[in-house]
């Protein structure tokens, strides 16, 4: 397969753990391509690994939409240039997630019949396999339609992904009754029992927060404002709970020694809530595989993400996809 | 004070846990009024309490609107009755919410000026005052006016609640920058920042999902969509975990002698977090206290309940709400 094109000027932990991740990942075989600014290798181990150098980087808090429009030659915009050009076949970033998101739409495209691109961020369920939630903040104002394709990407991804035969696909919303929410929920509930995205859709219905983190549904659906919401309130609500659990456990002497014989049984729980066993979110319905990672993304996140890029390449995520939004004939 | 009215047949645990409670914030001084369906008191010990017999109930799960507008003679009309008519000066009730809401809003009615009355939740932030949320469900369509109205209510919550002299409102949104968001926040920021609330609200701008259980925001404004999917991500995300770490603790026989050690230094955070301890949302903007306790309220929680109400009403509550959103001469 083509490279997976890896931006090692995005993330905060810097180029040299990126680097590290992308050594990694090409130690266990997948081709790799490293995106720099030119200098930031300089000094740094990188083997045999192909190089692609910018001239320019789009920081992490700079606007996507002028970052796009006036660095052309930025890693972001070159590396999603290299997967539509198909000298790559995939990209990742822990960068700017805007911008990297305004890079593959505006370089990579749509895929033919998708009306908007959607973040799917898998959520960690111990003991099961993750819920995929989308849009995770890609589109802030959305329409029944587009939360319909949702469903269909969604749909695919988690099959695609986590093997999910039949995946299990919910609209959220703040009571299971088909009648409950607002306009747009309403909409698209009504829409999707009718039977909008397909048979190969298996809505379930409504689902509401609490469900996420539970085995009760595969595929969250909701607009990109609910859900970059709700993925927040859920990362700060655990990290703060893991936190006091962590002052628990490490009070003093007494409790340092009696943690010994709790966290190897914590160990589980803590490994599959970390993001870093995650390998990112992936923005599904542009015209490529585009993996954006977390801006604390350490080398392991990379490796994981890294794999992911391979996978949905080799099963051809995207053709899946394409099927699925498909007009049905 | 005139009593506060509490619903006994409202909650999944039954009367007897519902009337200990009342029980027990009587035996705390406060005058309390058990309202109950004809014969649900049978055998139970009230003591000297005020009783108010009706012949109906709203289950849990009957439609709100149908069973406030069919059963005039249920607890719940008629405790809110009893609030306008002022044999009451409270009430409170942990069952059917939407009915609990309904029932108070056509019965007690809106405080002058209020376009929608919203709930407003505590977040528990262990170590710190709780987060108000508002609305946490009452209303799933907004306008930026609802809103405003929502940051000075919940101000003069946070204030009268908390003692928080000048609560920090913030809006919630996808991004702290003022122009992050969807159509309505972006309107409500725009006008929030203008002043639309007046100098009584401490804007601090936009905040997000990992604010909300943090000590950097005291109100936390959002539409009643939002709000009810966060609160209840929150509650699941949180229950999840917590029975992680519960199975970790009870893994075997050494994991438990060990968590004798540990489980004193969670205490504090389980009892922070515990909803019990938190008495339960408040209805704000209904001419009354109208507090509306968790489904699962154990009869402690009905005494934390009791007392909110008994602190709002005596610090009148309600008429600091008239005045923070009567238009300013």
């Amino acid at each position: 397969m083509l490279p997976v094109a890896i931006d090692i000027n995005g993330g905060d932990r810097g180029p040299a753990e990126i680097l590290s991740g992308a050594r990694d990942a090409a130690a266990l075989g997948i081709p790799i391509m490293l995106v720099a600014q030119t200098g930031t290798l300089d000094g740094l181990e990188t083997g045999q690994l192909a190089i692609m150098t910018c001239s320019e980087i789009i920081d992490m808090d700079e606007d996507p939409a002028r970052g796009v429009r006036t660095k052309k030659d930025s890693t972001l915009v070159r590396a999603a240039e290299a997967v539509r050009d198909h000298r790559a076949s995939a990209f990742l970033s822990a960068g700017n997630t805007g911008a990297t998101m305004a890079s593959a739409l505006l370089r990579m495209g749509r895929i033919k019949g998708v009306a908007r691109p959607a973040i799917a961020t898998p959520i960690p369920v111990p003991g099961s396999t993750p819920t995929v939630l989308l849009d995770a903040g890609a589109n802030a104002e959305c329409t029944a339609h587009f939360l319909i394709q949702f469903a269909q990407m969604g749909s695919v991804y988690a099959r695609r992904r986590y093997g999910i035969e039949r995946p299990r696909v919910g609209l959220l919303s703040i009571g299971e009754e088909d009648g409950k929410g607002n306009a747009l929920t309403k909409e698209t509930n009504e829409q999707l029992r009718a039977g909008a995205a397909g048979p190969d859709v298996n809505f379930i219905g409504n689902v509401e927060g609490r469900d996420i983190m539970s085995n009760d549904v595969d595929v969250v659906v909701t607009d990109g404002f609910t859900g970059n919401v709700v993925l927040k309130t859920l990362e700060g609500g655990l990290k703060f709970l893991v936190g006091k659990v962590f002052e628990a456990l490490m009070a003093n002497d007494e409790t340092r020694a009696a943690a010994k014989v709790i966290l190897p049984f914590l160990a589980p729980t803590a490994e599959a809530m970390d993001a870093d066993s995650y390998g990112g979110a992936m923005l599904l319905g542009v015209d490529g595989v585009c993996i954006i990672s977390h801006g604390s993304s350490s080398a392991r996140a990379i490796v994981n993400a890294a794999k992911v890029a391979r996978d949905m390449v080799e099963g051809d995520l995207v053709g899946a996809l394409r099927a699925a939004v498909a007009p049905t004939p």
